[in-house]
């Protein structure tokens, strides 16, 4: 076992990270910006070592510095958590370069799955069943308007080497193609450096569903039980949970099925997360896969009792999975929502400054609260505006809604603005109640309601 | 069921009573002295009413202002938690007389089971095993003798009302019999008003085991995995586990078989714990029977995945368990220590005041801290100076053990001492780590070498 790994993470999930790794008996490294000397993960790490300004850029995801503090402490290991350098293939072969373990896949596998052209292209060579769309690249308006007749509209443009709704276009019409092909081939040269296009057909009335795997280096594979992450708000998760009621035993056995095809086609290492869209027949299609742990990991590790951060130590140290399919059972159900410092009744600006109070309503069975944050924080303006994860677990999906309302009735944070008043609407909401939800209802359904509600308040006030 | 309920207690177990109501969508009432119109269960019941001045006598266990509390609030129940009126059938009388419903045994049960003497014998009757001593009340020397000689001495003399020590005394020799016997009678009746004493073999080497049971109004019976709570000072548990690494399969069915038979013979209603004492040969004697919720029962939450609590009130409401004896499994091992405000290092003096900040590390899998306290919180010193309940749960107790040292390291409470320093020596311990811990282990082998640290540290800062 590593006696000693770097954390090369901030925030929530850094402590998340450094927790396990010292219960594991393993020396922990935190690394920080100048702007965070003072945060938690870096008060709970055994050694800290700064690596640059408060700009990720300086920091955070400035490989070169990472990798020094890596082996100037002398870690044997890295975790990335999720975002900043997670899914850099490049910064991962760096690791691997200077005899550091990367605590993840292999870069090729980073690399391969990131292209999320060619990560379909071989889902579909892997016996996986992918959302229609183009065997390939697209390079012209003709190849685009060909294939859109094809599978029929509305279709999707997206840049393969995309992510976070860059270089991606709604098609509702065959006379929309031609200037929206040009514009987000070009939108896709500037923010990733590659204009390669793929096509996907819109598929309406779908949920997202996702399912988490872990393999070894020996071949063995356990399939997690699958998440619904159907309520997004533009492309962020904003509600996870388990299991997924649109799920029957079936449909679960069948998704363990492919799941494992996959990661073994791909011979992938550690842990990731597959994600699907599901129709409302129970049909489910390849979206794209993360080769990291995910923000919502911890519903999982609710219904199952599982450490799945303890498990990707294991298995990147080169020991076997302790446990097999048959002992990953779901007991219960577990919702996660994430506390952001935004204004939920202002359009969600980020809202950073000094957090003079924090209260997090710990204890009491099924509670688990994932945050960084303290009394007399700093909420920094330069990254994420999450700055908790409320996760319940209980018997049935009610209680467990039930349980999150209270929970997040009890926060109190003061000094900036938290999305709790947003949460809770959320949580009353009679298609959320009924687990209706598909990925666009919170932008269709919900948000006008809240924004005629919140335009009311403004307007009450003046 | 209920539409409210009042909960007659503060603290951590009174905001961890309110928070499983307000989840069952009950409205929650919450009783406060004046020392605590800003403590945090004040803060979240749906309603508080000040029940007198800061001495509980005044307020928590004036059972006339707590009952008129009751009434004015239109309470349908109350909940007693721990401590305070919990043990007392004549509150519990007086809350039926005026039509509230107790959450908790009967009034004549409660009286049955708070007399020492009573209960054994109603014990022996259910053919449950008894630690060996007298039958009925010993009125004379003479016949404590006649008792002690028979069963082999040591011995204990005890009062029957007793509880905390008073009117107790151990007996090594014949000759220390007289004089002991007279004093302890005497203190027994300035104490509780009550000369009756009883005698019981003093077991040494023997663990205390308890098992909390919940019996509904139909009869049905579902008992909980055992809890091992050897590890004590001055008759207080220090930490407790479960399940118990000293119970066999075998022990623990037949625990299940006497506990159910206790139960059913004092036609018991809602939950409680049996205390046992448990010799090296795996044998079993009743030592006492607690008819409230106790301190411990997140261990058996831990393990179990229950909530002990929404039990009870189902249980009180006239609902039949929810649950079978076969759905109550054991996954996994879960330990708690209790985070008090003393001074560990000066003979546990405790220590009131404001607390500046606290910092309590909630998140990750198996962790559970239940707590009343928030930054700038005051501890007053009219109560109980546990401030915070740290529970870890993990697959096996080594890495439940790791998860509990790890959290107290973490917590954080500014102003006040704290026995965290105490706490973490403990989780370090040989005996304790391989758990070997009997009911006299922390005093006689542990404490000297703890009061010997003490004094070195004290006489190196002279």
């Amino acid at each position: 076992m590593f006696k000693k790994v770097l954390v090369a993470n901030r925030g929530e999930v850094a402590v998340r990270i450094i927790r396990t790794l010292k219960e594991m008996g393993i020396q922990t490294v935190a690394i920080y910006s100048t702007a965070d000397q003072n945060a938690l993960h870096v008060q709970i790490a055994d050694e800290a070592i700064c690596v640059g300004g408060p700009k990720p850029q300086d920091s955070y995801i400035n490989m070169k510095n990472v990798i020094s503090a890596a082996v100037l402490t002398g870690s044997e290991a890295i975790h990335p958590g999720y975002g900043f350098l997670s899914e850099n293939d490049l910064f991962a072969e760096m690791v691997g370069d200077v005899g550091i373990k990367w605590i993840g896949p292999r870069p090729e596998t980073i690399d391969l799955m990131g292209n999320k052209e060619h990560a379909r292209n071989e889902m579909r060579k892997a016996d996986v069943p992918v959302i229609p769309g183009s065997l390939g690249y697209i390079h012209t308006v003709d190849e685009a308007r060909e294939v859109a007749d094809e599978i029929g509209y509305p279709v999707l443009l997206k840049a393969a080497a995309g992510g976070g709704g860059k270089g991606m276009r709604f098609i509702y019409k065959p006379e929309e193609l031609k200037e929206n092909f040009e514009n987000a081939q070009a939108e896709a040269e500037i923010n990733y450096g590659d204009h390669h296009m793929y096509i996907e057909k819109v598929m309406l009335d779908c949920r997202h569903i996702e399912m988490q795997v872990i393999r070894d280096q020996f071949g063995n594979v356990v399939c997690f039980p699958e998440r619904n992450c159907s309520l997004q708000r533009r492309n962020q998760k904003v509600m996870e949970e388990s299991p997924a009621s649109s799920m029957t035993p079936e449909n679960r056995a069948d998704m363990i099925d492919v799941v494992t095809k996959a990661v073994n086609a791909i011979d992938y290492e550690n842990t990731g997360t597959i994600e699907f869209l599901q129709d409302q027949e129970g049909n489910f299609y390849f979206m794209e896969m993360n080769t990291r742990i995910q923000v919502e990991h911890p519903v999982t590790e609710m219904v199952t009792g599982l450490d799945l951060v303890r498990l990707q130590v294991l298995v990147a140290a080169g020991e076997k999975l302790p446990l097999t399919q048959a002992d990953v059972q779901i007991k219960g159900h577990a919702i996660e929502m994430r506390l952001t410092a935004e204004r939920s009744d202002a359009n969600f600006a980020p809202s950073a400054g000094k957090v003079d109070f924090v209260f997090l309503p710990t204890g009491g069975p099924g509670v688990r609260i994932d945050s960084a944050l303290y009394s007399g924080d700093m909420i920094q303006p330069f990254y994420d505006s999450m700055i908790a994860k409320l996760i319940a677990h209980d018997d049935t999906r009610e209680e467990a809604i039930a349980k999150l309302s209270r929970m997040i009735e009890e926060t109190t944070v003061s000094g900036v603005s938290t999305s709790q008043d947003f949460q809770l609407e959320i949580l009353k909401d009679q298609g959320v109640l009924n687990d209706e939800v598909t990925t666009k209802y919170l932008e269709n359904v919900f948000m006008p309601k809240w924004e005629a509600a919140q335009a009311e308040k403004e307007e009450a006030a003046e």
